[in-house]
């Protein structure tokens, strides 16, 4: 991965992340790149938010590659602090690359720099790919994950 | 749930939501409820976030169940900002009364209050009867929820 580079995202950087989110078998029915309003408000509320981070994978100037890191204390395991990793997304131009794994790789080490005990995610159960992927890299799919959605 | 309260939990509460935390199948291996100085750190970093609404259901002055509830505002599904309820405990002696799906129906109803679009949680594998318990509740197991310990 010579010439990526992780950095804190910018607003600048949005519509080239919302173009990845909807490039997505199930963002394509999710998201509207047209209309970036919606997402300009969210992005001022995770820069205004600590425990957020949302950051992009560069190949020189070009966004190529998305997370959202959460770090959430908590009571359990002992007053465990655990992360979880949203929005996971690589540019159709770079998959296959690696760069997954380093976007992943990046969001562990970052968890163990901020005292993270536990890095969690959940997966939709369509994506097989992804499920393989995540346990190749140490995760266990030791949970089922559940959503209400408020809509 | 005539004489129930949900409130946010106070430093009070701490032996008691630990105790609770600990009397579970899988907390029992976890947990050390004869030391609370990690769960008072812990306890302290809740307090201090504002996305964080850690609270105890209590019957008169006994607290007899407890959750945490997390806002995460995001990019994805056009802005959303979900919320993920961790750390769901109701007292042995409270078991099957009703308890349990009245904390639930408070945290989504406090997710509605604070503009989420999505409830989530992961509730591990082995938990059937969780599984049936949000599921009647109308959470829908869609994803797998995958697990990496720093530890």
């Amino acid at each position: 991965m010579g010439d990526i580079a992780i950095r804190p995202a910018a607003a600048d950087d949005l519509a080239a992340i919302v173009a990845m989110l909807a490039d997505d078998p199930l963002g394509a029915q999710r998201e509207s790149p047209d209309d970036l309003a919606p997402y300009e408000k969210a992005f001022a509320r995770l820069a205004d938010d600590p425990s957020q981070h949302l950051v992009v994978a560069v190949r020189g100037d070009r966004v190529v590659g998305t997370l959202q890191l959460t770090v959430i204390p908590g009571l359990s395991r002992r007053g465990s602090t655990r992360s979880i990793i949203e929005g996971v997304r690589i540019h159709s131009d770079e998959r296959g690359s690696g760069l997954g794994t380093h976007l992943i790789e990046w969001a562990v080490a970052e968890s163990r720099r901020q005292d993270c005990q536990l890095v969690q995610l959940t997966s939709d159960t369509t994506r097989i790919d992804a499920h393989r992927f995540y346990e190749r890299l140490g995760f266990e799919a030791s949970h089922l994950g559940f959503k209400l959605s408020l809509g």
